[in-house]
């Protein structure tokens, strides 16, 4: 078995120099930044004392716990990230702090498997006394991504263990039986995470966990019950509150939390983003592993909902700061978003478990626009700056000045108090390989194009499939593909949603798919001998306008080229980006760029419209127009040339 | 001496049809509605129990406070606005109402002369132990304002006095000296009334006091050590807090109060609105008072920041609702200002005020700038329904879908919770008469063109001033003029800023002014043979642009006729606004309309740009241009006809 292999599916080896030189930033530049972090052994950087808190917790060390309250997960996304670079590639070095760091992990867990510095450490009678606000749940669901991912990289159990005693101890503590508590987290992970250990494991208990967190969601008044009880505080502050929520919205205050229904009547996406989407992601889950049409059917709604109602060009989500949360359909500003980086994330891992429900194109679209947009442009081209939110359009001064915008950041940073975005961005990217491919029966599926050597078990059959491509570059991909079976297999390819030509080649001649089903070309046939198929989806820019529902789009285009979404910055077109009017009729001329590892930027014409610089705040509108040309560059790199304006959506004509 | 006069300035009564059916509402809607409301009459609002509050403090009844802490502000700004009215027009039933809630009130006031019936009823150990929060000063000088005005209308000295108890105890609690508190107000307000019961009493001690609560602001650290004192907890909901104050902004906690520094070196304008504009009011005051030339310099600088930096093009200030506040120099955003009524209100107090230093049009421009359009955009043309916030564009589902602009409102509403808005529109427009002319020494200017008769002493004679006009829909302004005296007059008219061309006639002759000072066209001439003038200010419609370094009106116009500001409205151009783009070349006509009391239209060219309406969220940009006329009516008219968009600075070629 090779180590990068999901278990009966098949193994992916990644080969696109773009994405290498991501994973090896993701190797090189966050995974070892982020260990300082963790060890306080950075000067330019707030102390975390997240490992300190485990030495404490673990009797190693005296001290006072530290951070947020779940401090602890910053930890585990390090130890998930770590365990999908070691899958890729061994690292004994780096096997040897990992291994250091699980020790401690272990030694901090209690004997029972509780497991959570912060209470261990603070709040010994106060465990599970505040699940809406203390991430107790949370935390224990990144302890099992991480371990899993830690023992199928190296094979090494103990951290693996000590995950399934965690889960084991949360079966003996929540359930509907009487005497188990009724309670469910205010931070949804646990659930996709034991969804994860059932799949490792086999123990149907964790799934019946997982069902249980997510099926009881809504239906019972367990937090109402336990604001009462700890005497109607917030753990926050300790003032008391009048409800157990703060309201982010007009919404009540059980909508941040996805509480405000059961999760099978839950129709639109609503609350944190984050919390929605890996909610969402173990429903899709939980519906692909017991085969529950109706969850799914719910799980659909709900994608339809975020996709193509609240989703902005660039697959961000969530479109207020207020909540890091949604907000209502077509609601989708610019300058006030929120856009986190690790809800795209988060909407890349529910389109993934969606595509074990059913092969739709729309999951992959969805996956690849959040992933070459938001996620890419959370993290600046060298790996070692990041953003938490991601606008759609950018004024430095303006972000200074105006409180409503203060949360739009212009430069990226290098940490933050709330860690939550670099960890996962590691994480994503370690593992990119398990998205590129998805295996049904006697069907392989290409989701993602991206360079690279697989061998996907399926009908029987191993079928080798080299892939090559300068994608998201060129729309030009070719798969070499080889079967040790005499079965049929279909091999479909993702038709992408931009493209509006495509043509597809075997072995040098032109075909037509067998048949186009829910957007993929499939061919069926023995692969038995060697097969190249080429597949050509016409990349060309264009400009591309918004539903006229999404009012601060009114009167605006954007500039696309194959999944990109392009931007004007100020370090190409000066500054007051918002003076310019797109000429849409003039076309876009492509150029490629050899900086920043080879792009193609984009031109376009269009007019400046200036007024003069004067004393006066207002005055008779004479204004001088300008002809000039706009140049534009992929959305993921921008910001990489300093501070200056950004805008995705220009005024055009 | 006529009610409505100011003393040793002279009379003044308004005949303007414009400004007495405004009048007319405050006498007959807004004064009647909020002494319902302030006696929990109204079955349409929340109860206030601001009356009820009174009456416990005066052992009338039992019960509880309730409502705000400064909850009798509420009735002393009625008692100011009908002093205003009464002022106008004597009612003996009003003052019935008046007379029993004064007798009520001096009830309330305990016998050492201290009167706030949340600290008599509620936490009478707890009075001046949180001077930052709790507003005690700020309603002590509501009630002293209140009481001038009922007594200068009636003559009735009953209230008079018990402001003079009030202000006579405070002087015993507050000032430099030894054994005396050194704190001062969380909000700025008691300063101005001081200086107001100095000018009416002549007694010097107000003024003294009213000087120290200035000039020890932001000298020692007072809000600190009661902050320490209290045990760190914030009034408002009891919590430990790690300051006293939130920040409002990237500022420190000590801007949002303006004590960041003494105010004689504060320099732009900061921190909360109108606490700004009641504090510099009462510093330009100050500076009038005593002559003081520095003093003025700092106010000077403090007006040139707000109205040639931070203000919008309807005379509203405070760019961000986050604080109610101000945040930097050319941060306008239109869609998530705050722009309150009040403080516009409060700027003109200022500007009022600074007239009282030096006559410089800029004052009288900015009077009327902020009067006609935000002032009375405040309030609908009824006078039953008003606005706290008043943006430049609304989008009644956008306010209603996204956080950072839920606190605008796209309909008016009759009260608030915090109603400061409404009483503060009745007691200006029941003054207005007060702002129209300024009497220097042997000169007459006059401010605002409102028609009117005026009895003016100046140079030791009195001037008739009949003034007609129908502005602000004309530009044209007679003036018919006779002094009692022979000494020569200068009678001096501003000339508004918006103005590009104007002429004079005297007695049907054209002339030129004798001179053109800061701004006025001066005659100096006796004026013993009754003599008019006739000014004619040009008053076409144009388009204004923005300084460029306003980013949110970059490529966008306006349209202004004379001081008013106009608007396009979806009742007149159908939703969505934002994809219309002005046809600035083909100019602006205009038309007189009968509604509202009669108002010109303005109408333009325009272009729509639409994209079709599909189910698709983003599509390729193939726009549909549409040749259409769009029409404008004056901001202070929007929202007349129900809910829909409105937009002040549009798109424009």
């Amino acid at each position: 078995m090779e180590r990068n292999e999901i278990p009966g599916q098949g193994a992916c080896r990644i080969e696109s120099g773009f994405w290498n030189r991501y994973i090896g930033v993701i190797r090189n530049g966050v995974i070892p930044y982020q260990w300082d972090i963790l060890n306080d052994r950075r000067e330019d950087a707030e102390p975390s004392h997240a490992i300190d808190n485990f030495r404490i917790a673990a009797g190693e060390m005296e001290g006072a716990f530290y951070g947020q309250v779940f401090q602890d997960s910053d930890v585990y996304k390090w130890l998930e990230a770590v365990g999908n670079i070691l899958m890729l590639e061994r690292d004994p070095h780096l096997e040897e702090q990992a291994d250091s760091l699980i020790d401690l992990i272990v030694k901090a867990q209690e004997p029972d498997g509780y497991l959570d510095t912060y209470f261990t450490i603070r709040e010994p009678d106060k465990k599970w006394s505040d699940l809406l606000e203390c991430h107790e749940l949370y935390c224990a669901g990144h302890m099992i991504e991480g371990a899993i991912a830690y023992y199928q990289a190296t094979g090494k159990e103990k951290i693996y263990r000590a995950a399934c005693r965690l889960a084991d101890y949360l079966t003996q503590i929540f359930g509907q039986e009487e005497g188990k508590m009724h309670g469910y987290p205010g931070h949804q992970e646990i659930e996709l995470a034991l969804l994860k250990l059932y799949e490792v494991s086999g123990e149907e208990q964790y799934l019946r966990l997982a069902s249980y967190f997510l099926e009881t969601r809504g239906t019972n008044r367990f937090f109402e019950e336990e604001f009462e009880k700890r005497g109607r505080t917030t753990f926050w502050n300790g003032a008391k509150i009048p409800e157990p929520n703060e309201r982010y919205n007009h919404y009540p205050y059980s909508y941040y939390n996805q509480f405000h229904a059961p999760v099978r009547q839950q129709e639109t996406a609503v609350g944190h983003a984050v919390r929605a989407m890996y909610m969402y992601t173990a429903m899709a889950d939980l519906a692909a592993k017991t085969k529950d049409q109706e969850l799914y059917r719910v799980c659909r709604r709900l994608w339809d909902d975020v996709t193509t109602k609240q989703m902005y060009l660039t697959g961000g989500i969530g479109a207020t700061s207020s909540g890091e949360a949604f907000t209502q359909d077509y609601d989708l500003p610019n300058d006030t978003n929120y856009s986190e980086t690790c809800a795209s994330i988060g909407l890349i891992f529910f389109a993934h478990r969606m595509l074990q429900c059913e092969t739709d194109s729309v999951y992959g679209d969805v996956m690849e626009q959040a992933l070459y947009n938001t996620v890419l442009g959370g993290m600046n081209y060298e790996g070692n700056r990041f953003f938490y939110v991601n606008p759609l359009e950018a004024v430095p001064e303006v972000s200074k000045a105006n409180p409503e915008r203060h949360h739009v950041g212009t430069l990226r940073r290098k940490w933050f108090s709330c860690a939550c975005c670099p960890p996962n961005l590691a994480r994503l990217i370690g593992s990119l390989w398990k998205y590129i491919y998805t295996v049904g029966e006697s069907r392989v599926n290409v989701q993602l194009y991206i360079a690279g050597t697989a061998h996907l078990n399926t009908g029987g059959q191993t079928l080798s499939v080299i892939q090559k491509t300068e994608y998201p570059n060129d729309g030009k991909i070719s798969f070499t593909i080889q079967g040790d079976g005499e079965r049929d297999i279909e091999f479909a390819l993702r038709i992408p949603g931009w493209a509006e030509n495509w043509r597809f080649t075997i072995n040098g001649e032109a075909v037509v798919p067998d048949q186009v089903e829910k957007g993929y070309a499939v061919f069926c046939r023995n692969w038995k001998q060697e097969t190249t198929i080429q597949a050509d989806f016409e990349m060309k820019a264009q400009f591309v306008g918004a539903n006229p529902k999404i009012h601060y789009d009114l009167g605006r285009a954007a500039m696309t080229r194959g999944p990109l979404v392009y931007c004007l910055e100020e370090a190409d077109n000066g500054p007051r980006l918002d003076e310019l009017v797109l000429n849409t009729e003039a076309g876009i001329r492509e150029t490629a760029r050899p900086e920043w590892n080879g792009y193609v930027e984009l031109e376009a014409d269009a007019v400046r419209i200036k007024l003069p610089e004067g004393q006066d705040l207002y005055m008779p509108y004479r204004p001088v127009k300008e002809k000039v040309k706009v140049r534009a560059v992929p959305y993921y790199l921008w910001n990489n040339r300093g501070e200056g304006e950004m805008q995705v959506w220009m005024k055009a004509d």
